[in-house]
């Protein structure tokens, strides 16, 4: 079972990475501590991961196959699309709170954590983020054009609306872990809908 | 002149740290670089700042001093109170792509950089954004009340909408970092007054 193990070392990495870096970051953790809290030895990290950047576009993959996952569900559930919108960021608002009961303290956003530390630092990984956050306003986007195309929305610049609700999602995920309390974030598929609203009141130019 | 020297030299550190973490954040820029570069010894550092934290919570103090500034010209400038909010959006963006055209890339907000990356790890910091968070929705949230008296706007909760602008502002600057590019900015003053519309549309639960 040597492939089981290789594999298991590898996820195991991943995993403490994911850990470890949604809690102080990229920069703060250390190879070590990531090789010693995950029971791996360096030379076994090195094998998977060229460098601890490699490791952290691992760790961005999860999170956006997460994301498409979440998003899939809510492009094919049996509910009307904009009924789907505002249950996927309900269940977005809950996982949250069973994250912030386990963990006592609210972490953010770890694709926007990873963005704002890194997008200067790193180009490579600035691309993968920008790529991750283009699929999710992707598919916000085709939601909202299911809500066109059912008549639930008249004709709005559906991917300008997208990209507002990600931004407004993403800030209220900084100001929920900076006041480290999740009542900014209850409101979140409320103003979601209001934000659509928004875009048929007044369409960009 | 021995007060003139102290204070250029605390202005110098605190200076550089202001462009080092902007650009890399607070863990990757250390006490070592900040002062080679701020032409400081080691032993000035540490008679003006008795570690790396307390210079990061004067850093914010500048930032949130400029956030006031700019927000108190906007509360007593001589338009209509919309009109104000407006411009104020408008003069930050011209204010980013100044700073884009200078260094060359999109740093985003850097009091967000530090919300995102320092919460979790360092609770003064957390309360220390948190609290300029909140003064910088206190600011809009009074220029909308502002905009109620004159009847320019319905009554609506300017609490949460002002909560709701500043949000979208975060999550826009986070979008506009991963992406490289101010485009996603271009419409803030107008998708600002669309939140605003909004929330008269559809008054928070």
């Amino acid at each position: 079972m040597i492939v089981g193990r290789i594999s298991d070392t590898r996820t195991r990495l991943l995993e403490t990475a994911i850990e470890l870096m949604y809690v102080r970051g990229y920069s703060a953790v250390g190879v070590q501590e990531l090789c010693t809290r995950a029971g791996v030895n360096k030379g076994s990290f090195y094998y998977f991961f060229p460098s601890k950047r490699e490791l952290a576009l691992a760790v961005i993959d999860v999170y956006r196959q997460r994301m498409l996952d979440l998003w899939n569900d809510a492009l094919t559930a049996d509910y009307a699309p904009l009924e789907r919108l505002r249950r996927t960021f309900e269940r977005t608002y809950e996982v949250h709170c069973g994250l912030m009961a386990v963990n006592g303290q609210m972490h953010g956003c770890p694709l926007g954590n990873l963005a704002l530390e890194l997008s200067c630092q790193d180009e490579e990984i600035r691309q993968r983020l920008c790529d991750t956050f283009a699929d999710w306003i992707g598919m916000i986007d085709r939601l909202l054009r299911q809500a066109v195309a059912t008549g639930a929305l008249p004709v709005i610049d559906t991917t300008t609306t997208a990209q507002t609700v990600v931004a407004y999602f993403e800030g209220v995920m900084m100001l929920a872990k900076t006041q480290n309390d999740l009542a900014v974030v209850t409101h979140l598929p409320h103003s979601v809908m209001a934000l659509v609203r928004a875009a048929v009141q007044a369409p960009p130019r």
